[in-house]
Order: C-alpha cells, then structure tokens, then sequence
C-alpha cells in the first residue's frame, strides 16, 4: 500500500492512515511517499522521496491520496505508472465546491483511464476491512463481521462504527465513496451482492451517479440473496443543497426510491438510528410470517401504548384463541389484569408467569411477533440472575418456532447505578437473539419492513427463513 | 384524611397510602380505619374501628377507600355521613370487568349523589400534591412545579413521575382518574384552568365521559391562558380494546380528537416520550415566530441527516441572508465546511466559532430556531469547562432575542466513563435555558407543535411571549 502525502508535523490525512495501519499491524507492505521528509520515519513507517523509487516487487495494490487537491491528477498519473491498479483519493476540494472542483475530477478521470487505474473517491474516507487489519477509527476491536456498508458520508462511516460497537455487530467492510468519480454505489453493491462473508448489505446515499436502471437490476438480483438496506440522504429541497455542497452530486426525490424499493425488495429507513435498528433485525430475526403481534406488559397505560404504537405502524395486535386465552386464566386472576391481546399483568405477572405466558402463545398461528417490556432494575431488585432470566426467555420458544421475541427498553436519561445492570441486559439478550428496541415504534417499523421484505420475496416465489 | 382499608401484613392498597403519608410528613391528621386492626399502629398512624368512631373535628377532606370493590358502596355512604366531602376509590374491579362491575358502580354513583360526596375513581391512584406533601412514590424529592398531569392510567401517573425526575421538572399536581364514575378531565381541566401555580396542563386521556362540547368549550378557554397538551391513548381498533379493559370507558378515533385540537388550540402528541419532550418544550421555550431554523453540525452526513429530519416534520431549513453568509466566511475556511443553512464546520469548528456564528445568526429574521449537535465527550477531551461552554452558548444569543437554541444529542447505548459528563451537560443545558432532544425529529415535531399553538394564539387576537 503506499500512502501519498504524509507529514511528521500533522496527525489527519495520509499521516492518519499511516497510524492506523500501524495501529492494527497490517500485514502488508506500506510506503509512504513525501519528498520533503524522505528517509525519515513517520510511525514506523519509512517515508519514501517519489512513487518511481518504490521497490516493484511485491506489486502495489492500493494507493491512498492525501495531497492538495490539484496535484492529485499527477500522482494518479505516477501511480498508474507504477502498475498500482486502484487509488483512493482522500483529498477533498473538488465538484463540491464548484466548477473548478469539475474541472479537476475530469482531469482525474481522463488520467485514471489512460492509466488503467480505478478511483475511489475523491473527498473520502475510503476502505474499511477487518479481515485485511485495515480501519480508520482507533482502538476498535478487529472482528470480521457480516454486514457492509457503502456510504456517501464519511462521518457516517465514524457514526456507524461507534453504533456498531455499542449494538455488538462487526463489518465485513465498510466503504466511504465520496465524489463516486469512478467507482461507485453499483460497484460496490454489485461487489457485496457476491461476497460470502456479507449477509447484510447496508448503505447510507445521496445520489446515483450512473443510469437508475443499472441500480434497479442490481438491487432486484441481489434482495433475492440477502437483504439491501438504503438509507437516502437529502430527500427534501434544503436537504438537496446540503447534498450538493457534501458531493457534488444531484439526488433524486425520496418518492421515487420508495418506488424503486417497492420494485426491488430494497428496504428503505429514514435515518441513522432506524438503520442500525433496521441491521439488527436482519441480522437477529427470522422473517415474520405475518403481522400479528402478541404484546405483554404489566399496566394498563403502558399496554394501550404499545397497542397504539405498532397499530400506527403497520403491525397488527389480533384477540388469540379461546383456548389459550382459558390456558392463561388458569394461573394469572383477571382482577387487574387483562389476558387478551394486549396482556397486562400488573401485580400478577412475574418471570415464571411470563414464561408460561410465552409456551402458550407459541402455538398461536397468528401471532409473528411477542413484544414484551422488561424492566432489567426489577430483575436486579428481585435477585433474580440476569443470565437465567433472559435465557428461560429465550427457551421458552420451541427451536423450530417462527416466533420473533422483542423487547421494549427506554433510555430516559442515565442513572449512574443502572448502567452495569442495563448493559449486562442489553448483551444478554443480543447472545440469546432478542433485540431491545427504545419504543415500540422503532421495533414496529423494523419488523413491518423485514415482513414487507419476506412477502417480496414470497411474491416471486423465492423461499424465506 | 380517611385510609379505610389497611393491614400490617399488606406493602400495597391503603396502607402503601399510609406509607407515603408518613414519609413525607403530611402534616394534616390520619386515620387509617379497619376494624381488625383496631388499635394497632401502622406507619405510626393508629387504626380505628370504624368511621363513625372517628373524631369530628378538625372536618376530614378526602377519605381514600381501598377495600374489595363489593364494600365501596357502603364506605362510600359512611364517608358521607361523616361529612367528608370527596372520596378517592383505590379499589378495582368495576366497569372495567364487565356488567356486574357496572352495576356496582351505578350504587357508588347513587350513594354518592345521597350522601353529598364526590368520587374520583374508582380504579385509580389518586392526587398527588407536592406543596400539601401528598405523593404516592417513594424517594421523590417534594419539590412544587408547574406542570400539572391528569391521567386515565396509574401506570403513566409513576412513568411521568420519573421521566420528571430524571428531566428535571416539577408538578403543580398530578391525578389519576380511573374510571371517572364521576369526577372527570373536565373537572380537573377546570381546576387546572384557575390554578395560579400550573402554567403547562398535560393529560393522558383515553375517553371523555361527559358530552363533548363541554370539553372542548373549557379547551378553547383554557389554551388562550396556558398551552393544554393532550396524549390521546387507545387510537385504533385494537388499542380500543386495551382501553376498554382499562378503565371500562368508550374511546373516540383519534382524527376526531386531531380536528378537536385544530378548533381549540391543544396540542395532540401520539405517545408518553412526546408528552415529556413536549411538557420541556412549553416550560422551557418560546413560541417560535416562524418554522425557520439553521443548522449546525459538524459534517455533511449529519447535516444532511439534521436536514430531512427538520423537513419531514414541518420545519423549514432557509438559506441565510448574503451578509451573514460573507460575515462567516471571515472566519471559516470554505474547504470542508459549508457556511449556508445547515452549516457544516467539520475540522474548522471549535466552540469560539460556535459562539460567534450564534450571534451572526441572531439577526437572522427568518430564522426562530437554531439547532446543534453538541458532544458532551468532546467538551470534556478539549478540557473545557462544561458550565462555561453552555452559558457562553446561551448568552451568545442577545436577551431580547425571540430564538430558542436546540440541542440534540442521542443515547446511543450507555458507556460508563462519559455518564458523569453527560448527565453534567443535560443539567447544565437545562439551566441556560437549552433542551437536549435526542433526534431531530423529537426536536422537530416538539418546535412544530409550538409554533401552530402560537399560530392559534394569534390568528385570535391573542399576544404571544
């Protein structure tokens, strides 16, 4: 790899990337290139005077860009010279500003060609991959994970790794595009759509830089493998400008993706948070067979709310048999509960009941989705060991259910003494397939889009789960 | 006050009542009545065996009943005969169970109306009134606010009481109605209406008992003196059925109660985060005078983000006026940043260009609010004072000035070492005058709501701020 534009006096740019290569001990060679500080060493790397003088064996996989903007044309020229078959451009200062910006990137373009050189970028934060040791953020444990993501925004790239890390699931890789002068959404798409280790395909986007219909036919071959998450950025007017000042691009109204989703199985969200919502349901829960929800709380309040909330977004929460109603009567009172659909159990709940509660509504054929909200404090007051409870939770489904189990959990600011108990809650149920949503609209929304997802997929005859 | 319905071996009922009492040093007298225990001290208050043997004087206000639901009829006529003047029915088990629950309601109604008494509830919490030192939940400081709560749900009644705590707002009063056999919303937004000491009426409300006009008469008078901020809960099909079971009452469609806000100047929110943001919206904020907003963020995926969000909820994100524009650019690089609505500072921020941008966007005067993205961590790894960080923010915008400055910050999971600092920049914020929302969508619909109650106010003549 050679990193173009380093310096002993600055931390961001090529010098950044340096850092982490070395941070993550890439395996690989790594030469950056400086005339002004040749044979000196820039964290533990030694800087080398030209991209001509680099030794030619092994060859160069990856040039990495970190030069004034006008520059950059030559030393695409000099990589391609060197036989380096791909660049990314990190340097920014191109269409986003303006016309001249233009000029540039076609300068780039023309060089890239006549050099057989491929370009990634400009204005980008490039590649991600924790099988090769290449990252970008510090101190992120390496894990090779299964869900990529391509995004038009660097600093969404940064947010998403910190969420990651947080929600507890790992890249295969990620890519920041920038300009997309060359290699594109598509490009990477189309790379993801064949990559074995990538069983989620996410990507945050601002505009297509080539023909929609290329995209379309990607997006369709590609939702019959595994599911494309989109989150479009600049879906408004205002939103339009701040995307052309962030790429230089134009972007289409948020209408026409919502159509072109419906054609292709893509699952569109409306923002960050609903994105990493949306890749957790991917990657934790089966396809719902259909929209019937079990919801069980312990007041009345709390279950007209939960009602309300995944009615308003496209769940359905039907009355259950007679028979397992009459099953649930037998050890819960009706006094201050309610044992239909919704379930409030107040007073009367209690783990056991919940998990006796939960074998019953297994058998219930119209019922996809249990949505129960678990209070972790209660559990820590009454002594009860977080890892049995959540465990006997999660057992209490049959192993060939098509049952989904969700919890609610807010976060209404932070009580200092929680927060080994709420967090031991959160990783206890991720080990044992349940996702803590924050509201029932967030896990409504989820849900409802990896149905409509599954009935796509039914309508053209392909087999889910 | 009157707890009739205690034991020593129960924690809940009467005695949790008697429980309260005491630890909050109601200074008035207690009676705990149960001819069992007759004698007895629980809580320090001695048992009596019956009413009648109570003393007559000084006359007894509230008599709080928590007995089988069988007996209520009868305590009911000896409160009355007593001389008490309102009964508080704890006890469940009425209309909310079906028919027979409904007749014995009708004798609670019919000895109540004999006896001269009125009921709240049954199947309810009861009041709670900081300055009378009357609450139902352990270890809440007692401290006197402004905001008062009418609630249909118990549950929601301790729910609002910690997100209070936590957000840092106090109550004028808070009532749990239960079934309203006979005092009702209309009642307590009457009440409310002429208390001095509430400035913002909120409610959670599942059905309106009495006709409708009346409630919307004392809406429209209501709202012209304070905002009224109504949490309809049982909106659809199934959440009526959760209602039904809930307190035993019929619920209207909830476009029927969106048109009654259009006439009356309420302001509908859809769930219990909503109400808390906007119960802090209404204590904390003026009425903006437009749906303006600028934009600050650090980089472009986020400021595209920050974008759609204000947009989709009915804020409008306007370019700024050249002059501002041209006074920014004299300080901010343009490489990198982008110095129009929303505005993008990535490396070239830093909180003194911060401050000087508020004051550049001050003058704006299609602008009412200015939303930013802060990072409490940040503050606190730059070393700065987090006191003088917020107040310089606050005070950047000049005191006469009608903009409210919006934070948003999102709880994205919990990390140990930053609660400390982030619960300091929550209260700090708080104190100057600035709400953290943890999206912009919860800031966008919380301002938009604002500013169509302000629009309300003033389409009739009515001075705002």
């Amino acid at each position: 790899m050679i990193v173009v534009g380093v310096s002993p006096e600055k931390e961001w740019g090529g010098t950044h990337f340096l850092e982490t290569l070395r941070e993550y001990e890439y395996p690989g060679a790594v030469y950056p290139v400086n005339p002004k500080y040749e044979g000196e060493e820039i964290h533990g790397y030694k800087v080398f005077g030209s991209i001509s003088s680099l030794p030619d064996d092994p060859p160069i996989d990856l040039g990495i860009i970190a030069v004034p903007a006008k520059v950059t044309p030559q030393i695409v020229e000099e990589l391609g010279k060197k036989g380096v078959l791909f660049a990314h451009i990190f340097s920014s200062g191109f269409s986003e500003l303006g016309e001249q910006g233009k000029q540039l990137e076609q300068q780039l373009i023309e060089n890239a060609k006549k050099n057989y050189i491929r370009i990634l970028g400009p204005n980008c934060m490039g590649i991600i991959n924790p099988k090769s040791r290449i990252h970008i953020a510090h101190k992120i444990p390496l894990v090779s994970g299964s869900v990529a993501f391509i995004s038009q925004s660097g600093g969404n790239v940064f947010r998403h790794i910190y969420a990651a890390f947080i929600k507890g699931y790992h890249f295969s890789s990620m890519v920041s595009l920038g300009n997309q002068i060359d290699l594109d959404v598509v490009d990477f798409l189309n790379y993801f759509r064949a990559d074995p280790d990538t069983k989620v395909i996410s990507m945050y986007v601002e505009n297509i830089k080539r023909s929609g219909n290329e995209f379309v036919q990607l997006l369709k071959e590609t939702t019959k493998e595994k599911p494309v998450i989109i989150w479009k950025g600049g879906k408004l007017e205002a939103g339009h400008s701040a995307v052309m000042s962030h790429t230089g691009g134009l972007a289409g109204d948020i209408t026409l993706w919502k159509a072109m989703a419906r054609q292709t199985g893509a699952i569109i969200v409306n923002n960050f948070k609903e994105l990493i919502e949306m890749i957790q349901t991917c990657l934790l829960y089966k396809i719902p067979k259909n929209l019937g929800t079990a919801i069980i709380t312990g007041g009345g309040g709390p279950a007209v709310e939960l009602t309300d909330e995944c009615e308003a977004f496209g769940l359905k929460v039907p009355r259950i048999t007679e028979k397992s109603q009459k099953m649930i009567e037998e050890f819960i009172p009706a006094v201050n509960s309610n044992l239909s659909n919704p379930f409030e159990f107040g007073a009367n709940g209690g783990h056991e009941n919940m998990i006796k509660v939960m074998k019953i509504l297994d058998k219930e054929p119209h019922i996809s989705s249990i949505i129960m909200t678990n209070n972790p404090e209660w559990y820590s007051r009454e002594k009860l060991n977080m890892e049995d409870v959540v465990k006997s939770l999660a057992n209490a489904l049959s192993p060939d259910s098509h049952k989904n189990l969700i919890s609610i959990h807010s976060l209404f600011g932070i009580r200092k003494e929680s927060i080994d108990i709420i967090n031991e809650f959160y990783s206890k149920t991720r080990e044992n397939g349940i996702i803590i949503y924050d509201s029932a609209e967030a896990a409504s929304k989820s849900i409802h889009r990896l149905w409509s997802y599954g009935n796509y997929l039914k309508n053209r005859g392909i087999e889910i789960n």
